[in-house]
């Protein structure tokens, strides 16, 4: 593959923890086969009520229960911080409504700006669904406060969010994280290593 | 670990993509590391019953033809052979029912009849839910038709079967491939790289 390569593209919600590990990885991983990542947050609630799915740890009770046991073991497998949050899961339209507005303006700040909002969320467990909480994130990266907060409640922002939702459903997306690389899709976490020889094969 | 260490349960179900998975490379992790595998037959059927899940296939259409799609690429990743089942999911209590029997008899024997149960449905396409097929596939190798079609209908055969999955339901299992080492639940064939580092570090 050349530099001129289509970049991958990472379906993510920032409730997500195979999301969150994902977030920590999948740049390097494509940047050693010359790729970039197109970084994709959207509503799992809108995805699972298309599909009729639910989250895993609002399943079965011992589902629900090795889910957690399972986030927590693959971040340290991952060699990754993990602290499951106290509220989970949670909404994260602003978040997810922050970083398009912020990705209009500064790619590589918006890109920092969605690494905070998964550690404040999976390390510090912040309440990222509050807009006081992305608002502080969004502060200690230098973004002005007062735009931002504007930026959440303006209709362009919400429509943008949804539109990529849709545009998610459509593209076969059914979950966090979902990866697409040329026409290839990847769900979960766990396909890391799979998505890395494909990388480096071409397809296999 | 020693030779005196527990075996490993893994729990899984003859109609079970990742179980077939699985079952290829278990054992010779296992014994890597001086380990045994105990094998558990069971039916998803009641598992899923039981804890209110379904098939990957009977899920929303766009996971389901990510899941056959996925089948396909998990295993040539792992270099076993697969051809997706043109009856799929399908009933497995006969194989099930034959492989506690064979067990009763001999253990070695019943891996063997394991294998070629998995192999003839997720390799030769045959229909392993019928008594016919399960009775040639045991013929095969040298079992005796008539004990083992009787054995299907032996009450106590049956029982052993039912016996097995409500103490699978009791041990937290899930799904299908399901794995206990040491007390440690792994859910999935993706887990296996996991499962490795368990056994080589102790826990992690």
């Amino acid at each position: 593959m050349t530099d001129s390569a289509p970049p991958l593209d990472f379906y993510f919600d920032f409730s997500s923890p195979y999301g969150y590990l994902m977030s920590e990885k999948i740049d390097a991983v494509a940047a050693r086969y010359n790729r970039k990542v197109r970084w994709h947050p959207i509503l799992l609630g809108i995805i699972f009520k298309a599909t009729g799915s639910a989250p895993l740890t609002l399943q079965n009770p011992a589902k629900a229960a090795y889910s957690i046991h399972d986030f927590e073991r693959s971040a340290r497998f991952m060699g990754i911080p993990y602290r499951h949050p106290s509220r989970f899961p949670l909404a994260t339209q602003n978040a997810a409504r922050a970083y398009y507005w912020l990705h209009g303006q500064d790619c590589a700040l918006a890109r920092r700006f969605a690494h905070a909002v998964y550690r404040a969320f999976f390390v510090d467990d912040l309440d990222i669904s509050s807009p006081d909480t992305v608002l502080d994130i969004a502060t200690r990266l230098g973004i002005d406060r007062e735009q931002l907060a504007a930026a959440l409640q303006a209709p362009e922002v919400k429509a943008r969010l949804k539109d990529e939702c849709e545009q998610a459903l459509a593209a076969g997306v059914f979950g966090s994280p979902h990866l697409i690389v040329d026409g290839e899709h990847f769900f979960g976490a766990d396909r890391l290593p799979q998505i890395e020889h494909w990388l480096q094969t071409g397809g296999f």
